[in-house]
């Protein structure tokens, strides 16, 4: 049986629970308190060197980490999956745009309103974040102009990857009411057999993005 | 025949140039002028609204971005590519990490040293790249302890990711003499069959990393 190592409100551990839900696997999550060093004990650096989460770990002990390198593996052979080469690399180009421009904005502003106090200097970061956030949601609203899905002809991992922290972004400040087919594709997203939602928040979390945003 | 829109000294472009060089792929490089716009034109946006290179376009007028994606695609089925499954997820697992962890500081510190004023304002961020590329130079390091490449047995596509801005690093002011699995695998990678080094620098990038590191 797979273990997933995860921290609940994590987009990038919410997206390979999604998909190991959506495909019927038996999975075993080990809840990991990032907040409080659990990323950084010598049993955890000894498994994962880069000392972050999600973390897989197969039932012989091999382990895989990076969330979308995750989901390209889980999928493989599967409806989530696109058969066609060049979609396969289409879908790969979305999640290494979601790694690189957007969960660096629309996460990390997440994290700051979430998971920092209120008086954080981290906060200064967030004017910056969100004009990049911002960038690359419109990248995908003008993507959703011409097609349904992120990943070829239907939906799947690239779609998994990028929903994740687009569907949180409110919580970092992010208003998506600009962006219809954003909203439009996250409803359907919501609607795809077997779909389970990110775990609530809890209450001081919460409690800090409401008074963030 | 594919045509690569780049720039020489990006490490993001000379990654597909290796590739492309290694597989004896025909192919047309178009040069182009980010210092001044060359991203953001109507014309290149219209055909990656990230605005970003590389940017691979087929000969029949399709556009794939995201140079990890463009190794993935270009080397399918190939010697550079591996065919086992769980390995497969290993090597992109390093390109991720590579478009995470590394490539946002290795690559943006040799930027702003080569590419920004001596006196530029975003100098101020070069202690904290430096301490982050520091740490994804160490978990690089620990891999080599135990395997030569990171692309399962061979030399392949998760190598040529992390080998472009790695065997440069030091015009971002990393030093690399703590690192001799790295420097070692750097040899090895060079020593490739086919292998081409990154375009020389021109004279106003090369005297700004003289003067900043």
């Amino acid at each position: 049986m797979i273990t997933l190592h995860g921290f609940s409100p994590s987009g990038n551990c919410q997206k390979v629970r999604l998909l190991l839900e959506q495909l019927g696997c038996d999975y075993r999550w080990v809840e990991v308190d990032i907040a409080n060093g659990g990323t950084r004990t010598p049993e955890f650096l000894a498994k994962n060197p880069n000392g972050k989460v999600p973390m897989l770990e197969t039932a012989d002990g091999r382990i895989l980490v990076e969330s979308n390198a995750m989901l390209f593996w889980l999928a493989e052979g599967s409806a989530f999956f696109p058969a066609d080469g060049w979609q396969r690399a289409q879908a790969l180009s979305w999640m290494f745009f979601e790694q690189y421009s957007h969960e660096p904005y629309v996460a990390v502003a997440r994290f700051i309103c979430g998971w920092t106090a209120l008086d954080s200097p981290r906060r200064a970061e967030l004017p910056k974040l969100r004009e990049r956030g911002l960038q690359a949601l419109a990248v995908m609203e003008r993507h959703l102009l011409t097609a349904p899905w992120f990943t070829g002809n239907a939906y799947g991992i690239a779609d998994i990857a990028l929903f994740a922290y687009t569907d949180v972004a409110s919580d970092g400040g992010f208003d998506l009411s600009p962006y219809p087919g954003i909203r439009d594709w996250l409803a359907r997203v919501r609607a795809t057999p077997g779909f389970v939602p990110m775990p609530a928040l809890d209450a001081q979390a919460a409690a800090r993005i409401e008074a963030s945003t």
